[in-house]
């Protein structure tokens, strides 16, 4: 319910406002999330079988079920001075406009180089690696978000960042390639003859533009067979969300500051970076008893991991060398068409936020293509930023919101998530501009090929 | 000289700390700027001339060098707030590298998705032709940065907005065409049929890439010949420059707060629009004799009108249209080299920053292409944003003095302007990371063949 009225139509925490933890939301669920597993044992991976592949304090972090809050080291939170407080903006243009008696707020994350949210985790990720001596990282990137934060955080800390990126991407992303090499980052279109899986990959497909899985494996290979590299991966993990819960930390300090209480609070999600790191803190007062909130995961039409998925084992790459992960999948097999051009093209879900939706601690809404570029398009006249697509998806289901809050008269606070900016996805800017956008949904039965072929646990 | 500690990264005003007027430091120079004259009579520029081509309350604005604060109406105002204040950075990370004793502070006028500090004037432009009536207003872009920003204050004001794109940049730079279409602008590539001076280049030189010149001549015809509609321009006019006062004041503020008294201001200078808005209130305490600042405009070796041009009446445009100014000046018909990348391509200067350079009251120097790209990216990994490579000039302006701190033992404050983000510039980027980024220097007799033909006066 609204009480302050005086609100700036930015609010910026000071430094000494800005989270000093990050907040775990597993130490507050009774239930916690399944355990990954090993595909080849069936039982939960160790630390130890973890430590090959990630950077031995992120395996602990990502085990730990149990600590509430986990400090921030010194050098992490100086980094985040550099590009955080992000702002939380009161969005007055968008609320006039709608004519709603709601109260819409967005956490905007895309106000840095990397255009996302990314570089929350990517500088985490990047300091525990130099702080074990590891001379590298190697990650997989898509669109290029994640790898472009990950360039960034290695730049600042002087460390090797080795990205293999989707062929079809690098050769028509040009631009993202560009920001990593300027960043130092190396930067290699999968599949490529540097790996034996890439190598194999094009033995039999030399045609192939790539795929995000094909990606993983190249990279998940280049760190386990060099010296001093490990792995590091953006979305998805519990670690990534632990890192992204200063998204939800921050809005929360601000948001108290002028006495604002929540009702609905949503975000987009493809692996649940984002989503999981925004609600973290009012999820736990939810958890804790303390507070509701009408929770919303938004995700595209095209590819529906929690409305139209199912809750299984699964692996999170198609080239099935990475552990199981108990989640809202829609099968490691599953490949959303080309003409999606709106991201969040992951198959599965973060097993924390599955978890919790499985517990029905929050709904989801899927949104089509067109819808989601339509959205966009009134958001940046209006409020004047251009969205991500990714990020559209969270407008266009908090602007319904705040439609039906027109209907009922009811003056509720809406906040969402927006994770970036779409400066680099002009392409498909420019696909709706000329009207030749099209939607692509998914039948039962290319959802159900693929949920088929889950591996039995 | 240095004395508080305890600043933080980024100093972000309140929303009621920011200005409320803008500052016109026409009003504290003794010996004015020379006026703009009519071509065909020699004799200064009316206001009812001005008016054919621009909306008359910037007319008045443009004409007036009296009134020391002019109020920022409150629509204006409101739209600021969408993406005003802008930060003012202290670069602990760029000083920590240098090794320097000088403190380095930046304004950021970044953060918004025109991605430069343009939007300050655009909205304003806007604003007083909507107040006016009109329909629309018609500009030219060359890079695009200008045509962005209108066409984002165009979009909120519900305006219509007409752009002419150099044809080159139409074609190599699709994404800004894509921006300024998502905010609803009509995009035309210059030379274009749409107009009489289109038709004429055109038929004369049909494989024209364009210029920004041509694109002037389109734009001023346009308005000109379609009731309801007026020209815009982002650059050299007084009137901006007395809009783009609100980076300077809003700096001013921040820093005041702080008790920082600075030594050294450095802005990149193109046609002049940020220099002279950075500057504004602190030339205005040295013109009233208050405080003294070392006030360095940076310009591109290739394109040198401060450095090696000339004190001259001059046409703003190659088309020759446009009233005389009294500028720095390399001849309207001096075109940088196709080679360079670097933005900040025209040949004049503002007359107001102009006539104060030529009373000493600041100093200009010139820096080749390759200086300014690795300042950038040495930038861009430091200190996490990736520059506009206009910006970048500042930047290498401002490690120069820097370093020279570093041998001189002098804790000087710096004070640069961050103009913007290099997003929509990574062709460019692209070439230095391929190491094929060369340098233009245009010879005394390239400069003073178009000196020659300046008109008399």
């Amino acid at each position: 319910m609204n009480s302050n009225e005086n609100i700036p139509y930015k609010i910026y925490l000071s430094e000494s406002e800005m989270p000093k933890d990050w907040y775990n939301v597993r130490a507050d669920m009774k239930k916690k999330q399944a355990p990954m597993l090993n595909p080849a044992t069936g039982k939960p991976m160790t630390a130890e079988e973890l430590g090959h592949v990630f950077c031995d304090e992120l395996v602990a972090q990502e085990l730990d079920d149990d600590t509430r809050l986990i400090p921030i080291p010194e050098t992490i939170r100086n980094f985040y001075k550099m590009y955080r407080p992000s702002p939380l903006v009161r969005a007055y243009c968008l609320e006039q406009k709608l004519g709603t008696p709601a109260h819409i707020y967005y956490k905007f994350e895309g106000n840095n180089t990397s255009g996302s949210h990314k570089l929350n985790s990517a500088i985490a990720q990047a300091y525990y690696a130099k702080k074990q001596g590891l001379k590298g990282v190697t990650t997989e990137t898509g669109a290029g978000q994640w790898g472009t934060a990950l360039s960034m955080a290695c730049a600042y800390l002087e460390l090797d960042c080795v990205v293999y990126m989707v062929k079809v991407s690098y050769e028509q992303k040009p631009f993202r390639r560009e920001v990593m090499r300027t960043y130092g980052a190396s930067v290699t279109p999968s599949p490529s003859n540097t790996t034996q899986v890439g190598q194999k990959i094009l033995a039999e497909y030399p045609d192939t533009t790539g795929s995000l899985g094909c990606a993983i494996s190249e990279a998940v290979e280049y760190a386990v067979t060099h010296p001093g590299y490990r792995y590091v991966l953006g979305s998805v993990l519990n670690q990534v969300l632990l890192h992204q819960s200063v998204i939800g930390l921050e809005a929360k300090t601000a948001l108290d500051k002028y006495g604002v209480k929540l009702d609905t609070i949503i975000g987009c999600a493809g692996g649940g970076s984002n989503l999981g790191g925004l609600i973290a803190p009012f999820m736990g007062q939810k958890l804790r008893g303390e507070a509701d909130y009408d929770f919303i995961a938004v995700e595209p039409a095209s590819c529906p991991s929690f409305t139209r998925g199912t809750y299984a084992y699964d692996f999170c790459d198609t080239g099935n060398i990475c552990p199981l992960a108990k989640m809202y999948t829609l099968g490691s097999s599953f490949m959303p068409s080309p003409i999606h051009a709106g991201g969040l093209r992951f198959h599965g879900m973060s097993p924390v936020l599955s978890e919790l939706y499985d517990q029905k601690m929050m709904r989801a809404v899927a949104i089509s293509q067109s819808d989601v570029f339509k959205a966009a398009e009134e958001f940046a006249r209006i409020e004047g930023i251009l969205p991500a697509p990714e990020s559209a998806h969270a407008i266009k289901a908090a602007i319904d919101e705040a439609l039906k809050c027109k209907e009922t008269g009811e003056p509720k606070n809406i906040l969402f998530g927006l994770t970036g900016t779409g400066y680099f996805d002009m392409v498909a800017y420019g696909q709706y501009n000329d009207g030749i956008m099209s939607d692509y949904i998914p039948t039962d039965e290319d959802i159900q090929k693929c949920i088929e072929k889950l591996p039995k646990v």
